[in-house]
Order: structure tokens, then C-alpha cells, then sequence
């Protein structure tokens, strides 16, 4: 069932062009890297990038995109707020998205969550991701917590509070993050997940793919029915 | 993959026996009408009821359930505690429970949810169960509410906020109920669904029956890290 | 303490000029109303309205308003944007915010939400709130329920699920509505309250007051240190 | 209002009596140097420890309590289920109850939990408790975090999802652990504070005495109607 999930990789798609250490990491794009681990884990798979027209984000790709991944980071205001628009309304018609890392101040996810979604950062740290919520099918197959060598993110992280917390970070410089955030907006599903600094190659860990796919299968849509609004007759 | 899930549908089995209205809607027992619906549903089902050795759930039996139903009214006080505590530490450790309707006053619900769940209650009244999370799992294949004959439930329930509500109920007397609750405690999950009044045939509904294949597909066990607890060592 | 909490009462305030049946209940416009409740409630009561100069919300008003109070309607879109803006800003900085009724379609409940809010509605019902966090103190001093006659809203409202579930609505045409909701988005607090269709005074009736005076305490500021955001150094 | 408020501080007055190193840092007991602030703060002050009569709990103390503070570790088994009971049936009925550091295996916790309230434990290291959720009573007055050298706590901490979370708990060992968490069962508030192993001094520190103050404000029981449970008639 899981294997037809149709999902889109976006990525901004800058850094790796322009950086030869971000390169040696991610040649391809960390969106190929995403996307051929999603294939292998059974995924229909399809990429996206900025610089593409309509980045990528047409209404026929967004119309058959069950999931989407997010990943920018220096040119979240050259995305057009009718992509935005139309990302939005996606989300709450029951497309799942799965926001990643520094995705945290792109302006679907500020848009979603109502918030600055703002945080503390700090490059080179130690990262561990520790399971908060054991059960949950985002945690499936992973051990008590995921050691990163990564980029700080640090509390007070100005979202709503999540309606599930499967993540915490311990960072060693002191600090902590709610690292792992689930949240339904309409009738989709949206995953926060924190690693994913372009110069670490934490999109190569298969603790941090793992949870990716899991959250790509959390965050499918559901088949039900759409809900009716505006002026309607008693029942009676 | 949830085609081998193992569901276990417990019935306190005592109506059916000794009221003949009752035994007209469910002449094998609430028990055997819903197993019968989950197995053609795909799960791979077996029964249990109190009056059975162990009440049908030793540890052999727990130790092989994905997910447990419990349907129970009159008799709550019969269960032994040591059953209570085999199941509590089993859904603590992943199994899933799904807890109907008079169910709410059951030993297992009342220690999971740490409240009385006292409620408001009268027969014979209509009900309507309003989808209130549209994109949920447990809400798949739903329209906008289910409409039964039904005793009536009202508020105040008194149980924890649920992680997520699904669905809120209509009574024509003019009472609202919150209707089916989602839980999450220790790596179990836990669904908390209101209708099924003996004398009603509400489990012959097919949205009903649909809530709780749903349901058993939601609750099943993540394979996960077993938390580890105690005195530990710093991790550097 | 709370005595001396500043509220600001901001009233779109067209429908009291242009329709007699209206003009009836509220002569002097909700606003004023409201803000006499509240005066006698011991609060440091302001009121603007949709047509003075920015609305009402200059940077002086919102800067020394602790909570404020939001009714609007037919003109929702003649909310400057630069009027929500700040708005917002003052609501993630600490600012408690109560939206009322048909200010589900406003300009700031849907950034602060992410959401359409969209929801069913229809004239001239019975509406039943029931509490449903009985020790939650927005439901201090009130009974089991408010009755009122009022216009219907009903579910599916396109809401993110709410931190705290306060009140449930019955409506005698069959639907139910999740009618009070809290919120916290940023340091600020948000709480949500259906009644007030501009054709039924229920802004006289005694309980809904009491509710909207214990909210404004609820969302009231709270003195913590100011969140610190960006690049900073380890801890240690 | 607040200074009002009857605060019993329960302690299970042991190690204070049995340890010099403990004596050395609450001479009198815990109970004692956690009274006498609070007392300094404003509220009307009792103590109870387990060694009195009906562990100085007894209907009168408890029907005459608005907060109780719960510290206890090494004879959690010696407090009898009748006070449990007691203790349990006054929180549903509105008593706040702030539950501290090794209280989480106190019987009157798991018991409201409905979960075992296992966790990790280490002594000596040092705790940073940020701030999660900034705009929040609990934490006013505090800055971004609190420092302390204390036991650590780690997850998996095998509690419900809270309703508000409000500390986040950093341990130089490499833990994370949930530490400031707030909970609604029937009408009373409980909030659990990670702080307090008996041989660190945390309970002379001003700002953890201002979060448990904060929380005794908090958790005070909110006048309401009383819910009506049992067989009722329709409204009609």
C-alpha cells in the first residue's frame, strides 16, 4: 500500500552549486540524495527545485504529490507566494508535507504555523535525537536516539506546540530543541524534523532516512470525506 | 502487512445470555459480530470472554494480540486485577487497545486513564457522530458523521484531554459527547469509541464496523526501541 | 492584580449603523457593550472600531493593551495588513488575544491559525455550550452549560486541534461545534468564543460575559524573560 | 487572591533524618525550607509528612487543602492506599497537586498517570531547564533557563503526553528529559517539577522556588459547577 506513495522532493538547490564542500557531500543535490533513498525504501518518487519553472510546483505535480519534503534555506523569499498559495492549500486538502531542517523559515511552514518559527543556531555541534514517544510509527526501527555530528538548534523554537512530540535534541554546547514536531493543519498531516545542515552529511545516516521515510508513511493522505462548509440546512 | 494483524475482540458475554432482546441482535455475542467483521476486514481474529479461565486473556494469548477490543457493562467488578495488570503492562508495551462504548468504566480504561470516567447517560435517544479531525486514519471512509439509535452518553466524560479527538457526538436530547478519543500510553496506543449499547445494533452498522477496523490498523504495535529505564552511565 | 488589566475592545461596528434590528441590541455598537461589562468586571477598558484612523490600533493603543478583544464580520477585508502585522507581532510577543464569533474569517485569526477557519453556519437555533474542562478557570463561576438562541456554527471548523478544549456546542438543527478553544502562539495566549450573532444579544447574557472576563484573565501577559533568537555561543 | 491560597507541603521526611549530608542541606526537611518560602510568598502554609497519623492527610487537612506539594522517594510502598485514595478523589475534585523529582513513583502519581513513570537516573551532573513554552504562568519571572547540579533524569520518562510542556531538562551526561509538565484530570491541575534530589540544595535556589510557586498559582482549583454524572433526562 505504503510502496504507490507518490512523493515529491523539493529542494532549493543552491548551496550544492555554489559550494565545493556542500558538493562533495550532496553532488547531485540533496534532493537526489533524499529521493533515491525513498525510491529504494519504495516510494514513487519525483524531485523538484527553485530554480525550475514554478519551481517545480505545478498544479499537476502538486495534484498527484501524496507527500511532500521541503528542504531551503538562503532563498526562501524567492519562492512565489502563488506556489505558497497553492502549497497551503494542498496541505490542508490533505497532502502531507514534511518540513526539513532550516525549512523551518520558509514561508509555507511560517504560514502554517501562524508563528516566526524562530530558534538559536550555532554551526559544528554534537546532535543526539532522543525518542520522547516510543510507539509512535515515526520511531519505528530506530534505538533509543540518533547521534549526529550537526549544526545547533536551540529552544525557545517559536511554534504552536506540536500535537505530537516524537523528538528531543541534546546538543553539546547546552542547549536542547524539540527536534521531531507532528501537527494536522485541515485535513493534512505536517512533520517537523531538524537535522540536515548542508555541510553535514546527515542525509547519508540511515537512522535520519529512516525517520524521513517513516514520516513520509505518518503523513500520507487519508481517504475521507471533504468536509462541507458555509450555509446549510437543519438535520433535523 | 496489516492483513496479519492479531486482533483479540474481549466481550464480557453476559446480555447476550441472559436477555433475549439482546440475543436477537447478537445471538453469538457482541464478540463473535465484531470478530466476524474483522476477519473479513483481513485481520487474523480470535475471541475472548469473562467467563473463560483467565477470562480468556493469559499471557500466551496477550503475548500474540496486536490489539485488543473490550466490550464490558455489567460485570466489571468480576475481572480480576491480575488480568488488569497482564493488560495494562501489555498495552504500556505496545499492544493497542480499543475500548468500547460501556467499556468506560472497565478496571483496564479507569487505570490507563488515571480518572473516574464518570459520564452522563439515558437510553433511547438518535446520535450523531461528527467527524471533528477530517484527515484522521481512524475517520478513513467516513463522511461527515455517522447517525444512530443509541443511549445516550453526555458531558462531562471525565478522562484526560485526548492527544487527538476524532469524533463529537449529537444526542437529540441535547447533549454533546467527545466520542472517540486517542491516547497514547508508554508505547501503547489506546481509542476510546462510544457506540454500541447491547440493544442497539450499532456493531452491524458499517461505518461503525469501519471506526474499528480503522481503529485496530491505528492502534497496532510500532517495532521500536524498548525504552531502557534506571541507573545509567553518561554518554559523553 | 487582574484589576488593573488593560483591555482593548476592537468592533468592526458597521451592522450597528446600517441595520435597525441590530441597532436595537446594541445601540452604542458591541463594543460598547462589551466594554461596560468589562469596566464593571474591574478591568482598564479602550474600545476602536474598523473605521477611526488605523483602526483604532496604533502602535501606542496595542503597545499598553494586554488583551484584546476582536469582533468583526461583513469587512474583514478592510483590515489593513499592516494593522494585522502588528497585531500579530503583539500576540507572539505576550499580547492575550479573544476572537469572537464570526472573527473565525478574520485577518489575524487565520495567520495566527494557518488555517481557512471555515466552518457551517445558519440562522435562528438553539445553541447549548457545554463545558467540557470543568476546572479550567474560562469556565469558573459557569454551570454545566449556556443556553442561548443564536446562529449555528458547525463542525468541520478548520481549526488546529486546541492546546485546551473548553466548551462543546449542541445546536437544536443536529450539529455540534467545538465552540471554546485556547491557544498559545509565541508568549501570547488566544482563546477563541462562538456566541455573538449581531441579531441576538447574547452579549447581555450574563454567562457569556462571565466566560469573555475570564478569558481576558487567562490570556493575560505574562512577565518571563524575552525569548533570544539567532546565532549564539556555547554554553559551556 | 493568590495570598489566600492553602498550600500542604507533604514530605516524606527520611533521608533528612537519616542523612547528615541530607540534614546539612534541609535541617528541618525539605517540607520545612519548602514552606517557609512559600509562606514568605503569600500562601497559607501547612505541613504533613509520612511518619504522622494518616501521613498528616487526613480528610479534614485535604478537604481544607487548594494545592498540595507532593516530595517523596524511599517509602513511596509506606503510604497507604486509603491516603492514596483520599489524595486521588480531592485532585478530580479540583486540588492542584504539584508532584516533585522523585515523586514520579509516588503512588498518587502513577496512579493519575495510568503509566509506570520510569525514567534514567544518574547523580552529579549538571541540569540546564529551558524555557519551552515562554509565555506560560508557570514560568514567569524566570530567564531562558535555570542552571543547577543535580541528579539526572533521562528519557524515555514513561509518562502521558502532557498538555503543556514547559521546561525541557539539558544534562551534561547527554540526556534530555521532559521536566515541567502540566496535566488536567477532572477538575484539578497537576503539574510535575523535575528538581529536588535531597543532597543538592535546588530547594534553596530562587528560581526554582518561583516555579513552584508559579505552579501552586497555577494549579489552585477554579470554581465551577460540579459535573453531573448518571442517568438523566433529556433537555429537550
Amino acid at each position: 500500500m505504503a510502496e504507490s506513495l507518490r512523493v515529491t522532493v523539493w529542494n532549493e538547490f543552491r548551496h550544492e552549486r555554489n559550494n565545493d564542500e556542500v558538493a562533495k557531500i550532496y553532488p547531485e543535490g540533496i534532493h537526489a540524495t533524499l529521493g533515491a533513498a525513498l525510491k529504494e525504501g519504495g516510494f514513487d518518487v519525483r524531485t523538484a527545485t527553485l530554480d525550475e519553472p514554478e519551481h517545480g510546483l505545478t498544479e499537476e505535480i502538486l495534484g498527484s504529490t501524496d507527500v511532500l519534503l521541503w528542504w531551503g534555506h538562503i532563498a526562501h523569499d524567492e519562492v512565489s507566494d502563488e506556489t505558497v498559495e497553492r502549497v497551503h492549500e494542498r496541505v490542508l486538502g490533505g497532502m502531507g508535507l514534511i518540513v526539513l531542517h532550516s525549512g523551518h523559515f520558509s514561508k509555507i511552514f511560517k504560514k502554517l504555523m501562524g508563528t516566526t518559527c524562530d530558534l538559536k543556531w550555532r554551526h559544528d555541534d554534537t546532535e543526539r535525537l532522543w525518542v520522547v514517544a516510543p510507539g509512535h510509527p515515526i520511531a519505528e526501527g530506530i534505538g533509543e536516539y540518533i547521534e549526529l555530528e550537526e549544526e545547533m538548534y536551540g529552544e525557545h523554537f517559536d511554534v504552536p506546540q506540536p500535537d505530537e512530540l516524537v523528538f528531543v535534541s541534546w546538543f553539546g554546547g547546552g542547549e536542547v530543541f524539540r527536534s521531531g514536531l507532528c501537527y494536522r493543519r485541515g485535513s493534512g498531516r505536517i512533520f517537523y524534523f531538524r537535522p540536515g545542515h548542508e555541510e553535514n552529511p546527515s542525509y547519508h545516516n540511515p537512522d535520519v532516512l529512516r525517520v524521513i521515510e517513516n514520516a513520509a508513511r505518518w503523513a500520507a493522505p487519508t481517504k475521507g470525506a471533504a468536509p462541507v462548509y458555509g450555509n446549510t440546512e437543519p438535520l433535523g
